[in-house]
């Protein structure tokens, strides 16, 4: 079959076996997107070989059970074993044994077929498109905010950038009622958000340790040290973005600030479901272009240029 | 007055004005003592310039409300406004106008008298006497990492230094029943923390990732890169010290390993003269040694040796 292949930090479009193993789930893919982790992946940022690609959905041609045979799915990208402790602690998505789906130890979703455990899969509700369902993944992580922290509804909440994955948390970040502003750089990305009624705020209307959440999706260290003197004492930032190398940070402040900071990565994908099922969130407007996997090189230099948002490759 | 006077990076013994302000207390000190932030004080940590010192325990001499004449008092280190958003949001310590016993733009204790707002003040029970009352700053300060999280009697908690302060977190973390082990170099902090059934660790038998809660308590890089090695995913690291200028991070293994890291500074009083009155906890037993405010620069150098626990000056 058709794939992108990633190995030593190239990319090619090559021709490899299709998944083969008779206790998971083989997926037709039919759409899917690509992340600002597939782009640092290229980069180098983390040692992966194989197929790339996690944000899709897809066709159950075959699985260990019949019932799943001809569903339309999405798919949980960690793939893990149940039994270690995190796995028994109700914290799976950090499965010491887990491969992930296009990003560790496991072929991804930029080819014509990929396979996953059933206990991945989530069946996509007829009413939700497939140019919504592809959101379901970045939308998960999105929401993982929500399950980390409570926000109040007073909370002065700040969303320092709006590319991919900001504007899905602004968009479910609206739908709490806290008073939220986005940085948006992009005058795209500022249109989007003041479709839906969010504000944006410009940098230099950002007050010092005024904000009770600033969340940092942009990745960048400028955005790190805005976040960290946005937020006031005793608030929280939340990153939502991984970061190249080190970085220095003033350790003291956040000790004398009594500053929460808090990783976020992967969330819960039925919550994503449903709010699609409701269109109370709409990632299609995201949608930037769209290729054929033949194109996939194409859609990947498009996907690395500044401001354009979602990619998605059809399949 | 006698005092100890911090200017440019130099302490010394200097003869200075008393305090005189009608509408605060005016304390008599009978004891004090030596903490690391007056140690990093002096080497610079950050600009101050008057009497050092904030923990103490003293007697109200004179008062705007004349109850509170004769009374034996510990006292809150920072003086509040009370009226800017942070106070008015339960957030009294991190307020933006505050002055800082010996620490910002206040007098400290290091001297025959200083002077606090009434609001200020604790009585000390008297079934308390002052080689424990002069703990109450750094207890409360320990008792802070209760106010913030949640410890679960399950928790695997691990402390990272037993120092000072370390010493007195360790004595309130065992009294939630969590499952505590205490990395302590010096001989004599291993020997306190087992003679209270502390479990002790040594830095080869930490398990990587293991830990649900992991407390730095060392204010160093090392005391720091090791529990960010030793917390779980979605564990959580609470920093009790300041470290010297900015350190250098791994941000994307905190997102990825979705940690929270957490600042803790000052904490409550009332709890800390609680369990000193029922004895829960015993600090008296960190006193290394005893000095008259005469011999204050001679307490000093004994307080910055390796391995000496609490210094107090008798004034």
């Amino acid at each position: 079959m058709k794939a992108v292949w990633l190995e030593n930090n190239q990319i090619k479009l090559a021709d490899v076996e299709a998944p083969n193993k008779p206790d998971e789930a083989l997926i037709k893919i039919r759409m899917a997107g690509i992340c600002s982790t597939d782009l640092e992946l290229v980069k180098g940022y983390y040692p992966y070989t194989g197929i790339l690609g996690h944000e899709f959905v897809g066709e159950v041609v075959s699985a260990p059970d019949a019932a799943w045979v001809g569903q339309r799915v999405v798919g949980e990208i960690n793939a893990v074993c149940g039994t270690c402790e995190a796995c028994l602690n109700g914290r799976s998505t950090h499965c010491e044994n887990r491969t992930v789906l296009g990003i560790a130890d496991r072929n991804g979703v930029f080819a014509e077929y990929t396979s996953l455990p059933l206990k991945n899969l989530y069946r996509v509700p007829d009413s939700v498109p497939d140019e919504q369902a592809v959101f379901v993944e970045p939308l998960a992580a999105a929401l993982e905010i929500q399950e980390q922290i409570k926000l109040q509804k007073t909370d002065r909440v700040l969303l320092i950038g709006a590319g991919r994955l900001g504007q899905l948390i602004a968009q479910t970040l609206a739908l709490t009622g806290c008073d939220l502003h986005v940085v948006a750089r992009s005058f795209r990305a500022q249109q989007l958000l003041t479709a839906r009624g969010i504000n944006v705020i410009a940098e230099v209307d950002i007050k010092s340790q005024k904000w009770d959440v600033v969340i940092e999706a942009t990745g960048t260290t400028d955005g790190f040290t805005l976040a960290r003197r946005a937020v006031r004492p005793r608030g929280t930032m939340v990153l939502k973005s991984t970061y190249k190398g080190d970085m220095s940070v003033n350790i003291s402040s956040i000790v004398v600030d009594e500053i929460t900071v808090l990783g976020s990565r992967c969330g819960p994908f039925e919550p994503a479901l449903r709010l699609l099922e409701t269109r109370a969130v709409d990632p299609s407007v995201l949608i930037s272009d769209r290729y054929k996997l033949n194109d996939a090189l194409k859609a990947f230099e498009k996907a690395a240029q500044p401001g354009v948002l979602k990619v998605l490759l059809e399949i």
